[in-house]
């Protein structure tokens, strides 16, 4: 642990894939908070005095001052908390400018994507989210390729095929692996109950050795929600959108 | 004019919000560049080589690197022409991540029900569209009063009424004024359009006066675009709209 901030407090949900990410962030820059889990039926008065606006988890609150929206809070650890840890952005303007532009392609495209291809009521939007979900990740492939590659022209690398990063970040884990990584329980989860693979070892090599890489740091690993307990709770979400589908029918 | 940045170019579309941002952030910092109008029917090799993920501008090209998606390319003038200008985030985490939430809230909210309550095929939609962009707007009123206030308990300020600062960036117009900013020629068309005010005088003073000092900035005036010509523009697409739903129909 990097160390102890005084009066850190985060308000989740453990299957928030935004709370996860926040917690992925804190872990990585080794830095030890209070954690309070909410009840989202019943939210509680902290919750909805600090986040007034959108009444949604995650709320980071340091020194009495609430932090909201998942990518908000880990600019915020990045800079509030520059001393601990490694950097979650890399120094560069341009490089910066790089891993915020993925950072927005995965929320505002494969987000949505995922989110309709898993909770859309009709086969058809699934299909077609599954489809939309399937070409951003392709994206998010080259991207990675790009990245690789662009490691690789450097002679030093060159020389050590090991020493390839298989990381959005390079070396370590970054703000885009922590932003794609928020998913990764979800995307387990979805794998186990559907017996798919979602990043496609043939077709998606890079991304598979991604998430592999990085659901096994030590980091990750502490923070990962458990995937037979998400299994449970997406089985249970989907029988009441068959219910609520078949009423509406 | 703070000064030239060689090799800068900026690939836009006059009528573009989005764009529009980006030319209120180097008109505020005085950075000169090279603008290049994009003809968004017949879009350019270089447009589509420099933004192969989503083919759209705003791109701003400094030395050959492509910077792509409007908040980003706001963040990337910030950070790589520091020197240039004032500052359009502010230096402390806590007031970054304060403005970072407000960018995001006029994206993920407000545009997207000022797009809905605009270009909505049916009346239902748009009458919807228009309730959550005052509720929208509403918010921002009352999150520009919250920052009045914290700067009117400042006791040199208390002693001036006049030094009450007018701008969600404080003394100076920021990231945030600059993002609300970009939307402010359409709502001043659509106000021509319709005959009715956006910003309304009695619920909100604020963001009323906002709008007043912010398009009155002499960097703000230099780039707007001509009003009567989105005017013009906004007629033919809402023409467009109405012969495609007679088409359904």
């Amino acid at each position: 642990m990097a160390g102890a901030v005084d009066d850190l407090k985060l308000l989740g949900a453990w299957y928030s894939p935004y709370v996860l990410r926040v917690r992925l962030a804190l872990s990585i820059k080794g830095i030890s908070y209070e954690y309070a889990e909410e009840d989202l039926q019943h939210k509680s008065e902290l919750l909805l005095r600090s986040n007034p606006v959108h009444n949604k988890v995650p709320v980071l609150i340091h020194g009495g001052n609430p932090v909201c929206e998942s990518l908000v809070i880990l600019q915020y650890i990045d800079e509030a908390f520059g001393g601990a840890g490694p950097a979650l952005l890399p120094a560069d303007p341009y490089e910066r400018a790089v891993a915020r532009f993925w950072a927005a392609f995965i929320e505002d495209t494969l987000v949505k994507a995922m989110n309709q291809a898993s909770w859309s009521k009709t086969e058809g939007e699934k299909v077609e989210g599954n489809k939309q979900a399937t070409a951003a990740l392709n994206t998010l492939e080259a991207a990675l390729r790009d990245i690789s590659k662009g490691k690789c022209q450097d002679p030093d690398s060159m020389s050590h095929r090991s020493s390839r990063k298989p990381f959005f970040g390079g070396d370590s884990a970054g703000y885009v692996d922590i932003i794609l990584g928020g998913l990764l329980a979800g995307v387990r989860a979805m794998e186990a109950m559907l017996g798919v693979k979602a990043f496609d070892p043939v077709t998606m090599p890079l991304l598979a050795a991604w998430a592999d890489h990085f659901g096994a740091l030590d980091e990750v690993v502490a923070v990962m929600p458990d995937v037979s307990r998400l299994v449970e709770l997406f089985m249970t979400m989907h029988a009441q959108i068959a219910a609520e589908a078949a009423t509406a029918n």
